[in-house]
């Protein structure tokens, strides 16, 4: 690093700070390479030599050391373990069942009020790129100082296109004292094209579902809103209830209808800028704008040295070992394995769900 | 059969006639499935459970029962044979090398000129699809009367649109005496797309590349124009010349150019008109079309339990024993095999083949 750079910008780590990582959803339009066996979040997507996981813990750990949480099912908790080996197996929590994201993040809320009740925890999920990892945890670190203030923070993206796949934010009135920080006026749901241009020119930003709080102060929102939920997961942590036979009775609920955007809509909810490359990576469209290069050529993830083209663009995975040969076809996407192969286009990786549901209607779990 | 149909639809065996089978060709814009070390004419490309060879005998057999020779090359003679039980392995003549269909098919005539001096021979590509077979028997039948009489007969198979893909005979007067000849003006190269559509309205016919002669009328058209070529294949048959030593010596040269077409030109080819369902398969856009059944649908070639698709309409061949889903692409080709796969679309069928040149240029025999 050069002299003189803005400290600001590469904070170091702090010490009250754990993050969670939620690492669940099957990542069904990334069949496939994802199945509920495999999900998304075991994969290296980038092709560079990371999981998805692996690599959330890398852009975390400058900020937190080993202070994470990993919530996972209790089906991949093994193959999460092993790829993470310097993290203490005990902080790979096991979800017994899928129960959303509300039970997953406040599991994780309860033990770390229980264990450090002076932390700030940061949500965030185990299966998004994120391209700019030094100014991503510039942005983290303005979050936990309004966290710390008792806030509950969310960090905002900044829009680069009319995304119609995200949820937006609908940015307020700036908080005085905390760098950047505003209210949030509104979590608004994902619009349709003409609805998103608007919200760029109001200045909205995108929702990434990041979450940055004192564990104590989203319990406390949970317990406003579902008190019982609230209430459970405290006793998972104090040991009065057994995790297996209580978790199957919580709330099916994403923290962002379960506390979030009542919060919000109480002025309780701080959103910090962050001018970050982010995605989602919810389908294989998504996944060929991450990886091109803007060269128009077609984007190979894996071993590049098995592919042949002649006049195609788009992305191809040779994940099955074999030679794949692409002519003539643009915005194609080739994604082959041992045992299945997809192909299609880019405009239609969102139908990829439709094979995936018609499979498992079929019973082929061997494939999906 | 129904009672009452008319005979000459159905010729029973001609006990004078010979079939001869060049199976060559690597059938190179058919890869991956087609390969130099598994040709085209080995492959089941109808899904009717036979190869092209095998199929091209099959009707072949109801005119000469086994009196068939099947020209192939040396590293495919065990397949040919393996494929063919019935026939006497003798009777699968093996090229030493590659010298074009005029050695091939003068190899056979000259051994049929020293064994059978009554019999009339006609050559049949061993890759090509018929869907007639009874209109083609017929067709031959009628050809075979006319080489009796002394003429090279070509096989006139009337264009269903105007091909660019095959060369034309240009049709001229009647034969009198022999049922539908007609002499062959010329034999005209593969035209552009108008030029075709003008050989359409001119009644000009598709060349199909069969020949149906007495040997020793073949062998002589021959030995005015390549005396020597003529004087070679008679001296490996009677054994005066050993087949190793003088192939590699022969003239590489098509049987069109040695024969056919100064033949035509000194006005001693006849012409049968052919009304049934010819293709030479030369690629999957042609093969696409012989499989569609004209639903708009995707046709499959294999195994269709293999395959799921959504609003796609094209070919694909589940080769490799994996699932193959396909979305949203029309006129796409699919080609799985266990070591390769091909993905284009059937406007550029053509250039499957650049990929097994620059393949080939990368040694890569493996492949190819």
């Amino acid at each position: 690093m050069l002299a003189g750079m803005p400290a600001a910008e590469s904070p170091g780590e702090i010490a009250s700070f754990w993050a969670v990582v939620p690492a669940g959803g099957a990542g069904t339009r990334l069949w496939p390479l994802s199945r509920a066996s495999s999900p998304k979040f075991l994969h290296d997507l980038t092709g560079e030599g990371r999981t998805l996981v692996q690599a959330t813990l890398d852009r975390l750990r400058p900020l937190t050391g080993e202070r994470v949480l990993v919530v996972t099912g209790v089906a991949h908790r093994d193959a999460v373990v092993e790829q993470l080996p310097e993290l203490p197996a005990r902080q790979v929590l096991a979800e017994p069942s899928p129960r959303d994201s509300m039970a997953a993040i406040g599991l994780a809320a309860a033990l770390l009020e229980r264990d450090h009740p002076d932390a700030v925890m940061g949500s965030f999920a185990a299966d998004h790129v994120i391209r700019d990892p030094e100014v991503f945890r510039g942005t983290v670190a303005r979050a936990v100082a309004a966290a710390e203030q008792g806030w509950l923070v969310t960090i905002g993206i900044e829009p680069t296109h009319p995304a119609t796949g995200f949820g937006y934010i609908d940015v307020g009135e700036a908080l005085p004292g905390l760098e950047g920080a505003h209210r949030v006026e509104e979590f608004v749901e994902k619009p349709d094209a003409a609805t998103a241009t608007g919200y760029l020119e109001r200045g909205h930003r995108w929702n990434a579902g990041m979450f940055v709080v004192r564990p104590t102060v989203l319990l406390d929102l949970l317990s406003e809103q579902h008190p019982g939920m609230a209430k459970d997961l405290r006793a998972i942590a104090s040991g009065e209830k057994d995790l297996a036979s209580a978790w199957p009775t919580l709330t099916r609920i994403a923290i962002d209808h379960a506390v979030a955007e009542p919060a919000a809509a109480a002025g309780r909810v701080a959103v910090v800028p962050g001018s970050f490359r982010w995605d989602d990576v919810g389908d294989f469209a998504s996944l060929g704008e991450i990886l091109a290069d803007d060269d128009g050529k077609l984007t190979v993830l894996g071993d590049d040295s098995l592919v042949r083209s002649v006049q195609s663009s788009g992305l191809v995975v040779p994940g099955g070992g074999r030679t794949v040969a692409v002519i003539g076809l643009d915005d194609v996407v080739v994604v082959d394995t041992g045992d299945a192969l997809l192909v299609t286009s880019t405009k239609h990786a969102q139908d990829v769900k439709k094979i995936v549901e018609a499979l498992k209607d079929e019973g082929r779990s061997d494939l999906t």
